[in-house]
């Protein structure tokens, strides 16, 4: 279970999206070849994926939406909530604080930080920005397990190194810059411009 | 070469980055493995997505950096630039305006179009922000390529139609919502959320 890859991962991610919209259409059953198709992958790795984590779905007879989705789910660490600071109240934290798709996943934002005096003391929604020097106390009052860096990229380190200083250990990383951590803390970086890669290339290939 | 689905598109978009710090690095030569462990994804898948290209390394000696480089460059279509329109001038919006790693890849924000009269008329950099009446026309004369959501779910649909009926071809979803374009169009979602997940099954895991 532990030797999924971070591939592995995202697209477990992917299939439990596309069986939300399959229950949300009222599909009780979906076959590996559809859901295959829908995520452009092949049937087989379909399988294969899933096979790492139990036995799901009947031959020829497809899959259970509920049950699967639940599996997932479950898998996935979503049958519960989490709890996340917020390091940056610039206009990205900003968007990612009114963001809906994290609160339906179950990821709630418990605090806010930021290094900025003049941001510091302000509250968004009921939740008072707080300076990065207390990051240590307020996390541990606050229970943060997950920690989202929405700060300038020569801030950064500083600020993952704060985090993992104050016993949080997950990282989610919007800053354009590599990160370094120790062992046993899972840091994961968003590249907005890969999506925008993906365009390039359909639209290249295209003249 | 059509054929290339989005996963290995995406994988094309990891490798390039992993190049980019060999290069950075100093290292003229990465090996199909280290490429592949860098990635998270056996030697064979790696040989397997760049086989879809053409034929890169020699057997026994692995990959020129700079050569292997250059060439996905060209594959991804980063080796031009890209005229990109923004839609929607809030907090998301204005952070997509300053992340710095768009222009890196060859994307520049050339029009801002929003549908609040507050914002419109005011600029950004150099940039009026337009109303969104005006897309067809300005899109056209800045010759928009691509565009970017980043309205609130509730008007993304709309948006979308006027982006497609302004003739622009590829679109970057950021809004929480599953957007319909017509066939030739070509669209991108980015799910914020799904990179927190795999830090939920990390840290579910590690219990």
């Amino acid at each position: 279970m532990q030797s999924a890859s971070d591939s592995t991962v995202r697209r477990l991610s992917a299939y439990f999206r596309i069986l939300e919209e399959a229950r949300a259409a009222g599909n009780d059953v979906l076959s590996s070849a559809h859901l295959a198709a829908r995520a452009g992958l092949t049937p087989a790795q379909v399988r294969k994926d899933l096979s790492c984590f139990g036995s799901f779905g009947k031959r020829g007879r497809g899959y259970d939406v509920a049950e699967l989705r639940e599996e997932i789910r479950r898998i996935l660490g979503l049958d519960r909530a989490w709890r996340v600071a917020l390091v940056g109240a610039g206009h990205l934290g900003s968007a990612l604080f009114s963001y809906k798709g994290f609160e339906k996943q179950g990821f709630s934002i418990v605090a806010i930080f930021d290094q900025d005096d003049r941001l510091v003391g302000r509250s968004w929604g009921e939740i008072p920005i707080r300076p990065m020097k207390e990051f240590g106390r307020v996390a541990g009052e606050t229970r943060v397990e997950i920690a989202i860096i929405a700060t300038p990229a020569e801030a950064a380190q500083a600020v993952a190194d704060a985090i993992v200083a104050g016993g949080v250990r997950g990282i989610l990383n919007f800053s354009p810059r590599q990160l370094f951590v120790a062992e046993g803390v899972w840091i994961r970086n968003v590249d907005m411009a890969i999506e925008l890669e993906s365009l390039s290339f359909a639209l290249a290939r295209r003249r």
